[in-house]
């Protein structure tokens, strides 16, 4: 499994990924789960994926080979779409293309491939906008009420997230609320794995703000997860029932 | 869906279940899920139920109907099995019993029923026993290294368990620790419900400790799912990332 989970705030875009893969559990290898594409200042948009690798890596694939090719139209290239909804239209039909083909392929041997992304971006002239692509192609959108998305393991990490998430939420605090989200779930299940990759999203800056791989040996991380236990068990010990 | 924790720890027995049952999201129902069976002194037995409502009432009804009749014998009564091993055994076969019944009816509908419990108790004599029993019969027991077992609904309030549960914990800290992780369900989970039905049997008493139904205007429930709350909040906010 894979756990991502993206934050759509007054003041810009966070996400979040895993890079742990699996095919059985003697299979574990390490692939990156996020995927930028910028123009900067004109267009920054970041996927992140979870589900069949072959699935996903085939989608990705496909999308960049429509950005490079010369004649690649508006409703091919998610460089190109006029919009962000335009582009989360592209990824959408791109995904479920891909996965209808696979699918096929499993027919036989009775086996489904399937995935979903989410999707975050700007486009100069544009509003930001944060997406989760179901494995059909169709979407829905962060909003106000609900500003956040997860694809993946989402549960362990959707009670932090509930508590302490709100658009108006600082991208230093966003930041803190899916290291913690993505914590707990490392903790609680063995299919998410180190190292993770964070992006930060400035409003209106369309391009990339920050990038930041999390190697399993953070200094930074592992005292951040060692703090949030010790607070969790301080209050723990301190609460009365 | 449904939320059933059990805690097996140096102390004692700690059970906790929510009581929400639905049909589809316009047909939500209260129904109790934890089911006492004492001979105090001499055992205790305490089932909670997740799964298919049709399932977990019948198979109840029926190992009540093993209990009252007195041709009942050791491998059919569970206040007659001469340990809680054979309790499980017999809980096990009615569940997969009673399962793979229902299951025929459903067969022409292409659908399944299915259900688990957590079985816990103590036998005057023998030693304080946690099970989880699988929908097929089978079932695995809590140990020392892993306290505590869960039904339903489980990945909300595993990272909270993970954290300050151990064998040592004493009941009261474990009566707190279930109701938390009960709560973190509550909010991000509306298929688990108020009111909740918590259980407490002391090592040794062979006999129901403590029963509380808390409902859902509980001020004692509401106010440690405040602090609790705040508490997280505030830890939140001192976290250095």
């Amino acid at each position: 499994m894979t756990y991502c989970v993206g934050l759509k705030l007054d003041a810009g875009i966070v996400m979040l990924s895993d890079t742990r893969t699996n095919a059985g559990m003697d299979n574990i290898a390490i692939y990156k789960k996020t995927f930028l594409f910028e123009n900067p200042g004109e267009r920054v948009i970041s996927i992140m994926t979870a589900g069949s690798l072959s699935v996903t890596q085939t989608t990705i694939a496909r999308l960049r080979e429509a950005i490079e090719s010369p004649e690649a139209t508006e409703t091919q290239s998610i460089m190109r779409a006029p919009t962000m909804l335009g582009v989360a239209e592209i990824v959408g039909d791109m995904l479920a293309r891909t996965r209808l083909e696979i699918t096929e392929k499993h027919k036989a041997f009775d086996q489904q491939a399937s995935a979903s992304m989410i999707l975050g971006g700007q486009r100069a002239g544009g509003e930001m906008r944060l997406f989760l692509i179901y494995p059909e192609g169709n979407f829905i959108e962060a909003t106000n009420d609900t500003p956040f998305l997860q694809i993946g393991e989402h549960k362990y990490g959707k009670p932090i997230l509930d508590r302490v998430v709100r658009p108006t939420t600082s991208l230093p605090d966003a930041q803190k609320a899916v290291l913690l989200s993505m914590d707990s779930t490392l903790r609680s299940n063995l299919s998410v794995g180190m190292p993770l990759d964070l992006t930060v999203i400035e409003r209106d800056a369309c391009r990339v703000s920050a990038v930041r791989r999390i190697e399993a040996n953070d200094p930074g991380f592992a005292a951040m997860s060692i703090a949030w236990s010790d607070a969790l068990r301080d209050s723990f010990i301190r609460i009365e029932i």
